[in-house]
């Protein structure tokens, strides 16, 4: 089944970009009065005709729309520092968005490698993996934001994004920031402690999970302490040491199978 | 913490090769007397200080030897076929080996579009995040076997392997082929009916499992029906459509979660 993204889409038509009027028209050889399935990025899937097969600009009329279709039942942002190597962020991205991530929130911690972080490839390798693992809905891709600032943010607002991200995380229907599960991994010195993510989920009814994945060096003290202050809960990932991104991709899976 | 790998161990003395006595001697600068900490690949690990700085082959005699560092309380195959693209496999290799897996096996699927698989990168790959997760014993890397060979063999059996694999699959204290669990992924059309791999899990009281994993152009019927004839039990991964490696990866990140 081959999707195709549609920057701008109403009940009626689809307006596909460049990059996909090309693959569709140029290197698929789709043509008018084609039948082919567009999501909007948003959560919906719409079985369309093509009506304009301009390979710089391909539109397509809507016959039948499929609102939430490849969702999940939760809704999890997986914030976590960049690695060093930005091929294992990359691929942490791909992988949280097959299985199931609604935003992901580069952090950088006060002991993270990497300071900067430019989110246009992660960008196309989301949009990509939704369309390779059947989603309507690509996870929302946040501009960078300090480990501090983002534990003092309300995990349900709305947080700086790249404009060219389609998705907007939502408030979650069921209530306001108190429902929301937030966890941590961090190995607490110490008294600290820890329950086991699965834990953390099975205690948990709601749907709204914030988990916060530290960079190669950990968080500082600092860092833990000020999450802990937030609510966050300190929970461990089991007894392997893992890399940032295994940890990240780890956490989402755990999510995703609590779920099932 | 640091770990070298000897490829010779006995309770008194450890020999590093080249690659790790390099390492060791050269890059980290040890000297005679220094303490370091040694892997035997099989699954001890021994606090030992060093008798010969030779960058070419140097030497440690043991002090204290912890025997099944780092393991974990099961006993994991994952038989997977090799993605077209390399890159992936070895993601799958690294990853399941930081989460913990026991033999890995390349297996060539009738719609395999990689029928041929070579072994010695994914050997280094895996001794590298065998060092990096803090565990002891090496997974086994076999060599590559056709899907059909793979299920008519006893999951227990001696595989084929490396001769450069220092591991090797140990029969199942608990009991012998009967009481290990054998699942197969497959999107099995018509009747066929599937259950999640963890119901799979949490019906089996044993440690000892194998899971197959298909090609991306999936197993063939044959493959399939001859998998259920062997008494591979058909398991999905949840909603999401996976590709191979992360089918591969979450396969074995949901035995993890299991036995934490």
């Amino acid at each position: 089944m081959e999707l195709f993204y549609a920057y701008d889409s109403d009940s009626r038509i689809c307006r596909l970009d460049a990059d996909e009027s090309g693959h569709c028209c140029r290197v698929l050889r789709h043509r008018v009065g084609d039948e082919v399935n567009v999501i909007d990025g948003l959560g919906t899937m719409y079985r369309c005709r093509l009506v304009d097969d301009n390979p710089k600009g391909a539109e397509a009329e809507v016959l039948e729309a499929f609102p939430g279709w490849g969702g999940h039942p939760y809704r999890l942002t997986v914030a976590c520092c960049p690695t060093k190597n930005n091929d294992r962020f990359e691929w942490f991205v791909e992988k949280a968005t097959e299985v199931g991530v609604d935003r992901i929130v580069p952090t950088i911690g006060e002991r993270s490698e990497r300071k900067v972080y430019k989110t246009d490839r992660a960008l196309r390798i989301a949009l990509s993996a939704t369309k390779q693992s059947l989603k309507a809905r690509i996870p929302e891709i946040a501009e960078p934001v300090s480990v501090k600032d983002f534990i003092q943010i309300s995990p349900l607002a709305s947080l700086g994004r790249n404009d060219s991200t389609p998705c907007h995380f939502e408030r979650s229907p069921e209530g306001g920031v108190e429902k929301s599960l937030k966890l941590i991994a961090y190995c607490f010195e110490g008294d600290t402690k820890r329950i086991s993510i699965q834990e953390a989920l099975k205690a948990y009814e709601g749907k709204d999970i914030t988990i916060l994945i530290g960079p190669e060096g950990d968080f500082s003290p600092e860092e833990a302490r000020l999450a802990v202050e937030h609510g966050y809960i300190p929970v461990h990932l089991g007894a392997s040491r893992l890399r940032t991104e295994t940890a990240a991709v780890l956490a989402a899976t755990a999510v995703y199978l609590h779920f099932e």
